[in-house]
């Protein structure tokens, strides 16, 4: 499309956007704030709202221990099943539960006991770091090959990744779209390549569920876990999900044994039999506040489908990096995300040298919620339930007035206080 | 006391209860419903409902990504230290996470490390069953003996539980209050026999915390967990929490290395350095709705103070047995708690034949909740915050009721539907 600069353009973008309605789904307090952070926290729905009021108030406070008969003891596999549909899983294969990095433990502990004798997990410096930490507590005697440079941020080395994978890998897990330049996996090609070899994979969905067509099943996927609190707009730390590819299901237990994952958890028997399916990856109760707040946060997705989500994400992100282009450049903005769309999730990452600095005016006194990653690191999420093109032309128009002005240059340097 | 069995005196034991205006801190739509269902969920405070909606609208709604910074990053640490004043912990020592069973898996799995050489893992069948199928999970090459039959559930065997721990027992575990008789072990001469061979402990809490006091420092405990919606009225699933003795903090790493528990999270470093002390063993980001609803329900019992708590709960316990003996022991009931006051928790469980007929015909026509629990065993829940004698009288009157105008004869007898 042929952009323009004007706010008049990002005006008419959205009077043509087919999902521009379903930002009045959403509470929004303060028309004047731009929220570029839903890529870390999503923005809080009706539904929501008063899915929560309803649950803390009716369920518990009248209902209360009938709750969980009623509603909230079948919601792990219930809320799973939503948001199978939002990343191309069949039924049966996820669940709601625990947080990303217990399900991380949990399925990689259960994938390498699939590949007794190989000794290698692959995975690369894109990944999300606790993803890392997590692959390394549970190494044993594997050895973790984490492919690429910490200064090469943008895109992964595939060639090198290529050559990693083995016949000795057990396992390849990546962070679908990467969480520092956005950068989106082929996940069907990366699958194939670990499946040609023998090894598993899990995928990481946290930046993609949401707001990128994913096909699980399609991509012939082995495992995968992901957050619901950012493009899912879940609420902050909403339990997170898990996925298990049908065949293997039988094949793996969970290390964490515990009786949400009992084959007949109230029968209160004293040996551990795991549930069939995809539920004996299930651990203890989960936070039925959240969790259920989370499960009302998937209705407007579901309505407006993921390839309009994506069509639209994609047309914020050409605009914004068109507006990044002409109107930031020229004041030192570099792109640290791929320009290839089709390689680029949701989020847009901008560097630049005062990066801190200008991050804190954008808080402090132009009412823009960016998200900053360390060194010099805005990245600017763009949620297409919410986000409209006269938001991006603003926020860049704010990023713009900072930095022209030097409006930043009142605010401390950044002090690396990390060890 | 010498109680006696008319309505009467139940209203003057409330009249003479210092605790009594606690329930009016809770909110109760359905005065006529007797809750004996405490020890599985707790009631909702308006505390806890004020701050739900709070966070739901103010926190998460219009601060967005502000709130973490603002109030949820460090809340499983705020929330951790308000609970350790409940269980006798000094500060830096208990934090708020995740469910007991992961709790439970990370903190076993550090305790064998700190005992490598050592091969026996001591529990004992009145253990909740998800314990124990948490230690089967993990276990390796360890023994695990379980002490006891299942058919003796009111006490333990102490002797035999002393005999089982040697030299070769690296951890001893145990439900400080069990969860269907509530027998409450003596943490301080069990902690010390485990000690007195080498081993180490693990207390769960889950039956005590918030109704019995708790003096874990003073017990020379090692490492504890707990769920918080119980006694603690924390919310359906709201997360559990975890105490590490402070001497051993810097010994153990958890097998769960999420940047929660990093050194410097927001560094992204790619390497895990477990931060210093009790939070290297957060994992990730905490459901903050659960979160700080529990939060806002602790306030009642921090006020109240456990050993008065403890004295209502014992008064209530005493008068209910009185009762059983009284008016319903003649009607097949037979009491499965200890009778000893110090060896008890918060709840009693009566047994019938009937039992299962009778705890249907409770709920469906007789507006009382209480808790059951296979084959025969009606458990009574106790909670001195807002369990009032009246309340008690009520509930043993309409269970009274229930047998002996046989309207449990009209609900189907019980299923065996469990593996």
């Amino acid at each position: 499309m042929d952009f323009n600069p004007s706010r008049s353009f990002a005006e008419n973008l959205d009077s043509r956007d087919p999902l521009a309605s379903y930002r009045a789904r959403f509470v929004i307090t303060d028309p004047g704030l731009v929220y570029l952070d839903g890529n870390s926290l999503g923005r809080l729905t009706h539904t929501s709202l008063d899915r929560v009021q309803h649950v803390a108030e009716q369920e518990w406070g009248t209902d209360l221990i009938r709750g969980w008969n009623e509603n909230w003891w079948e919601a792990p596999i219930r809320v799973g099943e939503k948001i199978a549909r939002l990343v191309g899983a069949a039924p049966g294969q996820v669940i709601a539960c625990d947080t990303v990095s217990v399900n991380l433990f949990k399925l990689a502990s259960a994938a390498l006991t699939l590949r007794p004798t190989r000794t290698r997990i692959v995975t690369d410096v894109l990944n999300f770091p606790s993803d890392l930490y997590i692959l390394q507590g549970l190494v044993g005697q594997h050895t973790i090959l984490r492919i690429g440079s910490p200064d090469c941020d943008v895109t992964p080395d595939l060639d090198e990744l290529a050559a990693a994978i083995d016949d000795s890998t057990a396992l390849l897990t990546l962070s679908h779209v990467t969480f520092k330049s956005g950068y989106l996996y082929d996940m069907t090609a990366l699958t194939e390549m670990a499946h040609h070899h023998g090894a598993l994979v899990i995928w990481d969905l946290s930046h993609s569920a949401g707001a990128v067509p994913v096909e699980l099943d399609a991509c012939n996927a082995d495992f995968a876990i992901g957050c619901t609190y950012k493009y899912l707009n879940g609420g902050p730390g909403a339990p997170a999900f898990l996925y298990i590819r049908k065949e293997l299901q039988e094949q793996v237990v969970s290390p964490i044994c515990g009786w949400w994952g009992q084959n007949a958890p109230f029968a209160f028997g004293l040996d551990y039999i795991p549930a069939p399916g995809v539920t004996r990856f299930l651990t203890g109760s989960q936070p039925i506040l959240s969790l259920l707040a989370m499960e009302a946060a998937l209705d407007p997705l579901l309505e407006a489908g993921l390839y309009r989500l994506r069509a639209k994400s994609l047309l914020l992100g050409e605009y914004l990096i068109y507006l990044s282009d002409t109107l930031l450049s020229p004041l030192g903005f570099r792109l640290g995300s791929p320009r290839t769309p089709e390689r680029r999730g949701s989020h847009i990452s901008l560097h630049h040298p005062e990066g801190y600095r200008i991050n804190q005016a954008l808080i402090e006194e132009m009412n823009v919620l960016p998200d900053f990653r360390e060194p010099d690191n805005l990245r600017l999420g763009l949620t297409p339930l919410y986000t409209s093109f006269s938001e991006v032309w603003e926020g860049v128009d704010r990023i713009r007035q900072a930095v022209a002005e030097k409006r930043f240059e009142k605010y401390p340097t950044q002090r690396l206080t990390v060890t």
